[in-house]
């Protein structure tokens, strides 16, 4: 064939360092604050949470931080990620763009979620922790910390948003495979819980309930358990700055370095691990990458948030960071993308926003899975419904290419398969799928409820 | 990392030709009757099921069959697949043994079924058919035929097992994203259909009930429609060849040679594909490599079946083969491992059996859940249930391996994901899970309905 589809990398290309955006941000990121003082938060005050070496991460300014060999051999498991050119795709559009993407779908779970939660449990297990807690929505984090406890012995409870818990039974039985105890949130096991469920026995769950919950059992377990985070946080981050660095050995095998980089953001972490190594370069080889963030038009953090000091959970017993943010009380829409039905956004990824170093668009969920389905239908692959968010910008953008007659290269993050998002799917296919508006009132009345922190 | 975990091909390793098992039996196969006339079948025979390019290669004896660029083109979407060497699976059983799997879930719809999907559609579009038939159980064969079909602009209808159309709706979804249609079986579309439906209104079908139908759409549609199968079939087994070429070149990567291959064997395809290029190895090159199907004790067609002429399916309408058969009219016990549960096996496997050039294990479906688990917790795949079959027997002969020291090289073929069978992990799990002891009275009772070939 004379066309090349893959460009591959074997296990020995698995990177050796993770990249910290900490070292190259144009100005510090403002201090994390204790949720009970307001204060800035030391090392000491994150230990109930997170073993020491994750908290030194979290703070760290090194630019580049060693793998450890078991993580990099649990990683040789299903990294490093092919790198696909989208040829189909391309024909389809009839655009002279080249677009090229990273497939995160290919791990033992499905998404790019392992590359963190095998360096958390490592750390965990390194520091003696025998177990762990953490929150999931539909699934997709909690089965890869599932995943990667199992592989380090290590016990896990999940807090799995109910509504979820309760409809979507797959990736629930996916983490129980794994070993995982799941308990459907707002639970009667903690504080927040019992709270919740005293004002409202039915409640669904959220999020934002899910964390509090987690974070509260681990906080209060005098020790013994630890808590493992999905995303936002700086360490989530860092982990997952494999799959640019490998994207960008990718790309020199074909011969082309992207104009336009694009990523779903939910918290940030699959768009950070794609786009802070290129972010790297943009910076210090003074390069023009446009770099998009895309989230719901119906949870529009950083097109619609503001940029301040908020909690990162409903409870409001989680950290409070400078980001990008909706409220913390605020609800999403139950769209289907439930990754990136998150109320906040990494500090890091809204600083460089901020900066303009990268941007962000919003997209409805209608347009979102019609371009998912050309993508099935032209590449093959059923993409995560929040993977679709990227697709759909990348399609706006081969578009615009194909008008203009520009032979821009676009290379975007697949961050995970559909396959156990096909219900999403059915009620596309059905007429079913419903498109939210940008909810104005109810992100208005959760800013009303920030914390004070001046 | 010291200890290399996979071995990969880039594009240009991907076969340049298929090989044919047919130029290397020690006996050449028994002709296919005409179920009509019970007299060997001519090419003309099945023209209204086939393109003739498809039945020129189902008779064909040359030994290598080349593939056409845009078939590869296709495959190189996710092929070469990777091969993985399973390091954590030895460390937990503590044997010797060198475990190697080829894994084949990497696929757009998670299985080996696209190799020969992908061949078909482009054949039967080289031939102007504009429409296809097939059917599917539990829906991994219907939905790469789907996605081939998709891309080679056919349009197909499934026939899915009504059971599994209405308890196992997110294939189903998956062939209606690529925008097949698909109808529960039995159906009102068939004179097959009807006649079940006549008897039994609640029939809630069976894989030979639909066969049936596909088989009599494309035959009565007067030439607008052919047939796309999934197995069984001479043609289908050749193009899944690619997966054991591929594994003899990562093998040498490996700098192995296996002892013993194990597959999973339902209709033959997926160990077929994996074995053909070793059996000839082992003709030409006088080995002794062990080549071990695995089939469930539930539908034990090469241990407890007969070597004889039979329908391919239940209403008699499809072409009479020689070959191992349970009984046309036999219908197995409902285990998860939707994709074994057929009366038959492909003639070439069966008569390799027969001279003794691979052997045959059956194992239970309790054994075979056991042993998935154990390599989802180990090596961080969950395995459909059909390829768990091959782990088990994988597992077992590691065991031996550890008790005799023996430092045996064990390739399996791991023929698909089981991201759609989390159910089947939840009845196991919740110790739900049945064990079906060899049905020997159905199979006696089918047996006499063997049709009479003298």
């Amino acid at each position: 064939m004379s066309k090349q589809t893959k460009y591959l990398l074997d296990d020995s290309r698995i990177p050796e360092a993770w990249y910290n955006i900490n070292a190259d941000l144009p100005v510090p990121l403002d201090p994390v604050l204790n949720p009970g003082t307001m204060q800035p938060a030391t090392p000491d005050d994150f230990a109930p949470l997170f073993p020491m070496s994750l908290i030194l991460q979290e703070v760290s300014s090194e630019r580049w931080i060693e793998i450890p060999e078991p993580v990099r051999e649990v990683y040789s498991l299903w990294r490093p990620t092919p790198l696909i050119r989208a040829r189909r795709l391309e024909a389809v559009l009839d655009t002279p763009a080249h677009i090229y993407y990273k497939y995160e779908g290919v791990s033992p779970v499905g998404s790019h979620k392992p590359n963190t939660a095998v360096a958390q449990a490592f750390y965990n297990k390194d520091a003696g922790i025998k177990a762990m807690t953490t929150e999931t929505g539909a699934g997709q984090w909690g089965s890869a910390l599932a995943f990667a406890c199992n592989l380090f012995d290590i016990d896990l409870e999940v807090y799995m948003v109910k509504v979820s818990y309760q409809q979507k039974p797959y990736r629930r039985i996916m983490m129980e495979t794994y070993g995982a105890e799941v308990y459907a949130s707002p639970s009667e096991r903690t504080h927040s819980g019992k709270g919740i469920l005293a004002q409202d026995p039915d409640s669904s769950g959220s999020l934002g309930i899910a964390i509090s919950e987690a974070v509260e059992a681990a906080a209060t377990s005098g020790g013994s358990k630890k808590y493992g985070i999905g995303s936002v946080l700086n360490h989530v981050l860092l982990h997952q700055t494999v799959i640019g660095q490998e994207a960008i050995e990718q790309m020199e095998m074909a011969g082309e370095y992207p104009d336009i980089l694009v990523g779903c953001a939910g918290g940030g972490s699959n768009f950070a691990g794609l786009s802070y190594p290129f972010i790297h370069h943009k910076i210090t080889k003074d390069l023009d990458t446009r770099i998009i963030a895309v989230e719901p038009a119906a949870c529009p953090t950083l097109t619609k948030g503001k940029f301040t000091y908020d909690f990162g959970d409903t409870a409001a017993v989680a950290p409070v960071v400078k980001m990008y943010t909706l409220g913390h009380t605020f609800v999403p829409a139950g769209i289907h993308a439930g990754g990136l039905r998150y109320h906040g956004m990494s500090p890091s990824l809204s600083a460089l926003v901020e900066h303009g170093l990268m941007e962000a668009l919003a997209v409805g969920q209608l347009a979102t899975f019609d371009a998912a389905v050309q993508f099935a239908k032209s590449e093959g692959i059923i993409a995560a419904p929040e993977s679709a968010h990227a697709i759909k910008v990348v399609v706006d953008e081969a578009l615009k290419c194909k008008e203009s007659g520009e032979e821009k290269v676009i290379l975007f993050n697949l961050s995970g398969h559909g396959h156990f998002d096909m219900t999403a799917y059915q009620a596309y296919l059905g007429g079913e799928l419903e498109d939210y508006a940008y909810p104005a009132e109810a992100v208005a009345e959760a800013m009303t409820h920030l914390p004070d922190v001046s």
